[in-house]
């Protein structure tokens, strides 16, 4: 049975705007918060991908739907599983919870993979092998 | 023939993150600044829309397409359509262009209209008409 | 002997800049998550006080020395004292620290206190209490 | 008599926090736009220099005062000159303005010269020439 990888946070004052709500933008940076911890836990640390360059993993698509709005102090669980897994990409599923087990919000984001010359490349075995731990058993988002 | 808002803006050092291109999640606070923009331009300047909360229009879809990296000092042109115009929400689609003229992304909000009570309402006539004159012939993202 | 308040995060992807360090700016941001982890433990969660509204503690001055550049990945700790109390503002400070213990950053908020009339207001006694516990010995930067 | 260079934004709803004004870290991000803005005016594009590397200029202190809220909507006229300049390093000072004239808040950052192996180096002549353009005759913040 697939994993499903747990990344934790709370909203912060900058997170809201003047509507007094996460600003949706903002969603997508705690995603891809998600997606550090989520790369570091399976071996995979994004800092030395990007420093390395090879590959490299650039969002190709990054989508969400908005269910309940979060609150300022509000504690948030982003429960990460990876939606699919391709030749030369990927794409992971954000489940945004609060306490109370409400689905405030859901986020997938696409990487494709890219050689150090810029052109598409074969996502390693490693990595797929790394991701196929977290694959959900139905791709709907 | 449907007009389209235009809106341009440059990346800065602060759109864009160690892997040397806009972060991805930053389109999304530059598509909100075009849809500010927008909105202003069509006589519906959010400021007041927050302030007001009546009818609220919050986002509860937002998506993206990434086909080229923007660097730091390039100036982007936002092209700003309406996707679909419904009883209950409205959708606005951006198109992200380099001077060049080559496309480097597009991104979608889809915007629910709230009453003061929290309800799902109705898009007031006056929006309506005025989002209309941007309304795309072909709903085609 | 005063205490001190330890917040810890990593810096992210978005964090870094084309430069490839911390962009200076989003010291700030990491300065208040600091700051609103330490007011919750000191019993004034800062949602509480957005929403109630008395008293508002706005920042009038921010500050920060930066000495060393942080990378993508690392961990830091943010070492959190109160600097100051006055009868209608306080000070905060924060030292960032790589795990190696070398200091990359020192930070100062200032806060005033307002009533809900937007007039200046006397600092609680209650907060000028929990305060007291992190009061530095020497009020240097 | 000295030059000032004058930045003009909005500020968006992104910019403002649940407590209906501008969060006071997203000050330093328009800081250093109107930064970007004024270092291309005089010939230096951040841009360039960033990716050159030679020299760097990173930020070493940044400082504000927060003066007046601003709100969503608003627009501001950020006038920008320099502090002071001296071997290795310069200053430059915003001062943030609303339409009706009143100054909302002022910040200074400092920046190092840094040659290409990090050690600090001599503000090039032509830029110290550029940059006394806009040098303050007193350097009172």
């Amino acid at each position: 049975m697939a994993k499903v990888y747990s990344h934790r946070f709370r909203i912060q004052l900058h997170d809201t705007d003047a509507a007094g709500v996460l600003f949706f933008g903002h969603l997508f940076r705690h995603a891809h918060d998600a997606y550090e911890s989520f790369m570091s836990a399976i071996g995979a640390p994004l800092a030395a991908i990007v420093a390395g360059g090879d590959p490299g993993l650039p969002i190709v698509h990054a989508e969400a739907y908005y269910r309940a709005p979060m609150h300022h102090g509000e504690a948030i669980e982003v429960r990460v599983e990876v939606a699919e897994i391709r030749d030369r990409s990927f794409a992971v599923d954000y489940r945004f919870e609060k306490a109370s087990g409400e689905r405030c919000a859901i986020a997938r984001t696409v990487h494709a993979v890219m050689g150090r010359d810029g052109a598409r490349a074969d996502l390693p075995e490693g990595l797929a092998a790394s991701l196929a731990e977290y694959l959900k058993e139905a791709a709907s988002f």
